[in-house]
């Protein structure tokens, strides 16, 4: 009796009376994009041989030859020298098949009491546990990137804007601690999927179990999985845990778009607040001046991408039957480009962090351009008694006339100034200055220097998590 | 002086010489979909107000002004006498001018040491908390009722499908239960969303925090947050949890089309495996005789709102530099749909679970067509000392014999039998049998009755979380 | 023998033993926002009753009754005075109940030989037609506002720029026309949309066509629609045209995303390149000098609101089987808020247009930083005999010297110019300006003056079609 | 001086004073992507070439030289010997490195009037043509195949569904029929994208045109375009029409995905309505009797994947201030993956269109279940007098009997129907039977069988557009 699957266009002959088509066959094979899961396959089906024989579903010697196999499949895998056969499908059938050109019997013994269907679940998962690692990794080290960079820059004054009009002066540090904040929330996120993730759906076989007196929680502590998949149709069904996983790269790609969006921004002549490392940019072809931030542009980009991906992952979920269709195929490529994605962004970012010139002069001139401190006027009139509605309305009529005689509220004499507000004293002008009104905000969250050193201690403590 | 905001038109007057035009206004506003903010509005103006007194920072009197006011005007929302004017832009300004109308300058007050910017991020967090804690509850709700639709259901057997093709024999009880992981995993998304969510970012100001002493940790306190924002910037730009939301909201969408595409199927009349009660249905302009499932249909129809608004959501932020700009706004009507959607959904179909009645005549007439056991003559042949690919294989060729001569594989004799294998005995009638298949697939997880008894159990005591 | 639809509570109650449930009906109905095809409705009902009589499947003066009946429904629509009923479920079945109260068995004979499902499909078709028509309107003016903003722009220089960094010197009329052409295509895209829209449905009935002997394409005539869509069980469930409106409609909003970005940049106050006029602006709660240009930043963010839905109205028809199916009436509100926003947004921005104020002075300061003449001179170089990839480095050579010492390429000296090629000459001077470098580009498509001229010339014929 | 570009980590030496990372060039590099533009940037370089010589912009002899130079390069590629260089980023640079390697200057001139921003404009476009091209090729051969299914099949009868309820019969032909109109819209919606696609962008340079006297008319008519762009900064920021060809794809993956969630219904063995080929469909690795339909299935799941592209482009272009910027370099992929999906999806549904058993007993064994025929009868008594509404009861309260006696309405008495409308006589058993049902929907359209074959006629005429 020959192999069933010899080669895919032969696979279910048995059953079947016609062999695949070539087309068909490239249409629905996976094992040019699945085979990097093939350390995770293996992984996997070492675990279930070991509980197999635990259990003595298969005996002791099958183990030892189902491991010795798998090592010398690991070793031709690493250095190139496994030849991978479109005509056996996935990265599963191609390692079951050399495994039983090796080891004989034991190879077709693996198979007993798993399918397909829970074997892909569970490679899925390990891939997605170790990408989850890895990406928390280079979260960290993009936050404690930024952290330093918001160390160096604690009191370097820059207008904050809304709408992109002036708003009030901030520091530079805070601004940058605000994306800390985000890849921090990012984190927290990551790691709330990695919970999800980590579940064991092997023992659900192709639906419903299996017969064999498998033992599902031993194979999970094998693993390091938190727990079993509960229900075997959801096992081999679900797909929750790639697009939480996909939702949540979205996010980051998305606080990496707002960087990127406000890195090009401070770069562009006219702003200047900053320069990007020459390693991170690119010239023209046509103009030989030209030094644009490639990076943090293309990375904007790349937030499509992945947006992208979420949106297949959640057309391809929407209304399928249970239990496992084939549709669930195409979950892989949209999730493992999520993942190529993110990783190498957040690295290039943590590198770039370092690489990024802050500009404290253009900074300054451009806080002082666009009544950044009118508020501070404002609130410095409730303290003298107005209440802040009246207050707000008199600062703009302060501030009406300067843009009508293009001068700076600090501009003012104070005779003038009191012609807005009896109220206003001599004291005034320390309030206008944009020290003075960045040190104010000095509560939990502001921006005042102190409060930033404080959330950079707080930021720092954080990484550990 | 008059006050700054009587009307849109006017608001901005003493700075600007140019009234807001009336498209302009209507174009804007978000009055007619953010008055749903109404009560959280006043519950975190309360609370500022609370602080703002115990700081000193207004005069216990005002306070009491502020309390007495939005007392009143929480009255006149509830009764529905509160004029909402477009003119005031936002559900915001229409109370402070309402209050400022009732109580004076106390109303002109309670703006000190915040602004639009942080109040708004603040009345949605309130909001989404009070909207997640709903959803939590009616989740339960639906997964107690598909609890007891299982239990009645843990012994009755249909055929379980993969590719829409008969696989196993499986329990409906096994089958809803799948269900039920499905919607725990959505709560704990929902609990895990609740903890970004449950952040206070009033104190933020504008975007840099404010220069009065304010203590942003008695107001979490008042309000019930968990924590503050430590970042002012991020805290008025922040609408992560919003998205967050939105991808949670999804994924029980996508769990309601599943289920809704089942339910559909399940009531065509070819399959006939449920009735659903007529009050979830209705009939034909045009033909008589039908009785439509409406409710499955237009839920997974829905399904497409929802991914939707994620994408919304997530375009909106793409690129949005710090800190707050107006495109923020467009948050709210995706946010209290998928909201609306999601609430109707659930509250619908805990209802319908208790209208289906289950066909277990049909169910088990589909279960015997489509060679539902020949895993089980596998796995047979396993125990008896085939390797499984070998086991596999044989039993497909008795299978091709089947389908040629139109017969289920219990049909045939033990020679007939024997000639696929001839490890193959007399026990093998019992494995083929519906009742026999099932039992077998006794370990966790697994369709076996008492399995689904257990999971039952186990799924019940996951409710009290 | 009563009606079947007094209420939809009872409308299927002849088949049917348990009436809908409130929250089912709440969850089932259109009527509240389907009510706004209450004329298409009207006269799509016309139309297929004057066939009816036509062919003498209705009498004629079943005819007139029902032409009398629609007009006083038409009127008391018109006046406020129709009552919607939520029992009634939708538009159609609201103003047939009326009918029949007015105009007894004439009103039942109406839907002889239809069905809701070709009703509510011919008046979603009618309802788009006019949308589009509207909207192509609206591009034309749209359009014209920026033609008469680029005619009077035709000379004003500003930095090109690619990457946010200064590219090229161009004229700001010749930019404002990058926006004309995007608008243009956008006119066809909906032209060529409203030749799928404008195919009648109506003769498919239920999904198989009627057995009453209708004429299709004489309700094509009276309707004015272009054919009849030829396969009845494609007409009641293709929603092809609303997806491709809403892939159209997106296409509108990514341009006027960009001109928004674009806009919101230019009023930034580091640039200053525009002001946009007060009455499209709005101020701060808490910065008493704010101007904010709220209308381009809230039209950047309503596009997400039509990608999203775009995704919706694709994942609803995602794996629908043939033909109508509940699903479907999730058409209706993505479509309906696409049609608005479009429309309220193409208006406003065309008013926006002549309320933008174009500062010259900031606009040639800022081409005058950041070496926008470099490729003219590379251009130069290769006049002169120098292969451009080698002029491309000389010049870069040139540039990196002026970034060192701080200086323009046309405030060296020419025996300074000349270290970096010896075939430069006096005449370079004058290829170093701004008017030089913009003058130079003439030819189709370019930026000289007079290319835009005629640009403007071309656009304005265009707006004919 | 040495070449700009020997490798792209010294490509901006002279402006640069530091080299790209390893990992930015791979981050930023398109080369192992776009490399399959090779041919079209061969052609649109030498239709550049032609014009600078025509022009006398290059010599005659550098003309011939790139010639020369190009057709050697293209013989390399084709053969496999082109040695691809990350170092170099691109296909463009790639292409004219190698170029000036063999002749020397003529390639350094090429560039001349040039830019790569359209540069890469022109190649996308000359490569969506083709493609399109091939599309439509590709939804004439599916057509064709589906209107030969269907005239097999112009008698055949089954049950119509909506709601995946019996509603009406119809014909297979005529429901096969349905699926040849969607992807005769999807035909015209690519020759419409193909007019957009179709215009010329080279000559516009990096953004504002060029200042050599080039003849764009002439590039325009050399390589086939209908027209030149008549913008430049649109010209190289434009991506309309990927986004429109994403969008008009989403379209047809959405007909594919009805299809497929028909077939794989269609084969589930309760219905067994048809049968796929052996080579369309795949066994398991558990479950020896199962055939799954594979091809649909992932069919089915690729929407997700083409849906999800089109919001990475949107999600690409929303805000992007003019004109280039780097994001553009993502639209590749997601476009080039789009063209593969439908290239390979139509080849295969056409080839497996051909291997679609019908099974007509299956098929008319469900007509006869689910009362079909009710509204034939609802029909038959209007036309004796009785108004549509009426009939429409009557009928139910028949439908509701049967269902409570388990019988067919054909299956009762003369007598019985008579107790539901005097109406009925003798010859409503005609009326009632399925031949006589389809026969009777015989108007442009509709389902009878001289109507199916009158839509062959016509459906095959339209194949020569």
């Amino acid at each position: 009796m020959t192999s069933q699957f010899n080669k895919k266009s032969e696979a279910w002959s048995a059953r079947f009376s016609e062999p695949v088509s070539d087309l068909v066959k490239r249409y629905t094979a996976s094992v040019f994009f699945d085979n990097r899961m093939a350390s995770v396959d293996i992984q996997g089906s070492l675990a279930h041989a070991e509980m197999l024989s635990a259990q003595n579903i298969i005996t002791t010697q099958d183990y030892a030859d189902i491991q010795r196999g798998m090592a010398q499949i690991q070793g031709e895998i690493e250095s190139g020298k496994f030849e991978w056969l479109l005509d056996l499908e996935d990265v599963h059938l191609n390692i079951e098949k050399r495994l039983t050109e090796l080891v004989g019997d034991a190879g077709k013994r693996l198979h007993t009491g798993r399918s397909r269907n829970d074997q892909v679940a569970t490679d899925i998962r390990l891939y997605m546990r170790n990408a989850i690692d890895n990406i928390i990794e280079l979260l960290r080290g993009l936050r404690a990137a930024l952290i330093d960079l918001a160390e160096k820059n604690a009191e370097t004054i820059l207008p904050g804007f809304t709408h992109m009009q002036v708003a009030q002066p901030i520091t530079f540090g805070h601004h940058i601690l605000a994306y800390v904040e985000m890849f921090g929330r990012d984190t927290e996120r990551m790691q709330d999927c990695r919970k999800r993730v980590n579940r064991l759906p092997l023992g659900a076989a192709a639906l419903a179990g299996t017969t064999f007196p498998i033992d599902r929680e031993r194979v999970a502590r094998t693993l390091g999985f938190d727990e079993v998949c509960y229900n075997s149709l959801d096992a081999v069904s679900d797909r929750d845990f790639a697009i939480e996983f996909c939702a949540a790269a979205a996010l980051i790609m998305t606080h990496i778009s707002r960087m990127s969006e406000e890195l090009v921004i401070w770069m562009s002549p006219r702003v200047g607040f900053i320069d990007i490392a020459d390693r991170f940019c690119t010239g023209s072809s046509i103009m030989p001046q030209k030094k644009n931030p490639d990076v943090p542009e293309l990375a904007r980009g790349k937030t499509g991408r992945v947006n992208g991906h979420l949106i297949a992952l959640l057309t391809l979920m929407k209304g399928q039957p249970l239990a496992y269709n084939k549709d669930n195929q195409e979950d892989k490529e949209p999730l493992f480009d999520t993942v190529d994605t993110i990783i190498d962004t957040l690295r290039i970012f943590a590198d770039m962090a370092t690489g990024i010139s802050v500009k404290p002069d253009a900074m300054r001139a451009a806080a002082l351009q666009g009544y950044a401190t009118a508020t501070d006027l404002a609130d410095y009139l409730v303290k003298k008694g107005l209440p802040f509605r009246d207050a707000h309305e008199a600062v703009a009529h302060a501030v009406k006339t300067c843009v009508e005689k293009g001068c700076d509220l600090s501009d003012m004499s104070l005779a003038e100034l009191q012609t807005y507000s009896a109220l206003i004293g001599e004291d005034i002008f320390e309030v206008l200055t944009l020290e003075g009104s960045v040190a104010a905000r000095d509560h939990i969250g502001g921006t005042a220097p102190n409060q930033v050193r404080a959330a950079i201690i707080r930021a720092r403590k954080n990484l550990a998590f």
